[in-house]
């Protein structure tokens, strides 16, 4: 058995999230039906994340088991030949048979992108998360840093959350502002589930003067889910990258 | 009766174009039914062009006359509430009764962009045309050239195009090369059918090689429309800006 880790791109307007669920379409469920096609086998593929209907990614990575003989330098081409035009095959190599695309991970990188301005964005709608106040990106930004560093996240995950840490590091937390796009880049250890929609919904909070600079210090501490802002929605959000 | 003039963008990737159709969804009609509901009276609307199915605009012109009592200030708020996502109506205004979206208009703005690379784009896939081969872009700039001005276009109109006369001024066409999208822009007083993306397609064949810099006159004078390159596909086409 050859152990293949697949590097992705897709669109996640048209799907339930990543992970196959039995009565809605999901990525996984495409990739899956697609590797089936190519094989002649069913190979359950394990995913770095499970993101939610509406998120995008760039750089999802994941690995499948297969007996097939297909040349491992053919099986790109041949996926993205079987897989729908919103999902891509970017890099497939065989790897270690150890390899796990979701324990194995040392890191990601999200970006949230906002459309502000008068009205919705029609083009591209699908990509960004349209707000309508103005927001004062400097306070944002200062604001940003205390995230930085490690921390107990426990007032920025969604209750439910099965994790059994919410110890996480954050590396980078950068907000950039040009012209209507505000977009910002997450990088850490790992996100614990609706952490990088929570931490943004906060900072909007921040933007809007609800929440002072320093008070996104007082959410950290305090571990409370109930002092922080509201998840952005989905749409905005794009796994950018996963590190091994 | 009011003559109430609009300016909409949208996303044509789900309609198949702008005209009324009677077994397709069309623009056209999902605005006459915004205003039905928002008027309570059917009222066609007069489109400034026909764009074709996959085709996108970020200022299309349209009219339409009604006796509502509508505030004219709400017609663009209450039109954008009933209206999809993928339609939005950026300013409304009366205009003058003698007002046609149509037969006023001076000249037209359209953009139509490429991206290159060695693979296919998932995300934003729908507003562009991935060209997998290398494109020589100094050579496109020098054929733009003898596109500017007067002529007669009919070796770039598609074939049973009803246009009496084929003869147009185009005062405007640059092409843009940006890391991996390539973007013309096209101003002229008129467009005749397909003639953008046929341009647009003989370009390419410039960029390519199979066609010389010069050869762009010879077919120009040709008036024959095989000589031309092929039509690039709709996605790529956004239809800018209607003057008058």
């Amino acid at each position: 058995m050859k152990n293949i880790k697949l590097v992705i791109e897709y669109d996640g307007t048209n799907y339930s999230g990543w992970q196959r669920q039995y009565n809605a379409i999901t990525i996984q469920q495409r990739l899956e039906e697609a590797i089936e096609k190519a094989t002649g086998e069913f190979s359950p593929v394990i995913g770095s994340s499970r993101t939610d209907a509406g998120v995008h990614a760039r750089g999802f990575v994941c690995n499948f088991f297969t007996a097939s003989k297909i040349p491992i330098s053919n099986i790109k081409m041949v996926l993205n030949t079987l897989l729908p035009e919103d999902i891509a095959v970017l890099d497939s190599k065989e790897v270690d048979s150890s390899f796990h695309s979701r324990y194995f991970t040392t890191g990601k990188e999200y970006s949230y992108t906002i459309v502000t301005g008068d009205r919705p964005p029609v083009i591209g709608r699908q990509y960004v998360y349209y707000f309508r106040r103005k927001l004062d990106i400097e306070k944002i930004k200062n604001s940003c840093e205390y995230f930085i560093g490690t921390h107990d996240f426990s007032a920025f995950k969604k209750k439910g959350s099965s994790a059994r840490s919410s110890v996480r590091t954050i590396k980078k937390l950068t907000v950039l502002k040009e012209k209507n796009l505000i977009k910002f880049n997450i990088v850490g250890d790992g996100f614990l589930y609706n952490m990088v929609r929570i931490i943004v919904g906060t900072l909007l909070e921040v933007g809007l003067g609800r929440f002072s600079v320093e008070y996104v210090e007082e959410i950290l501490e305090s571990k409370d889910r109930s002092k922080a802002g509201k998840p952005v929605p989905a749409r905005g959000l794009c796994l950018e990258k996963v590190f091994y």
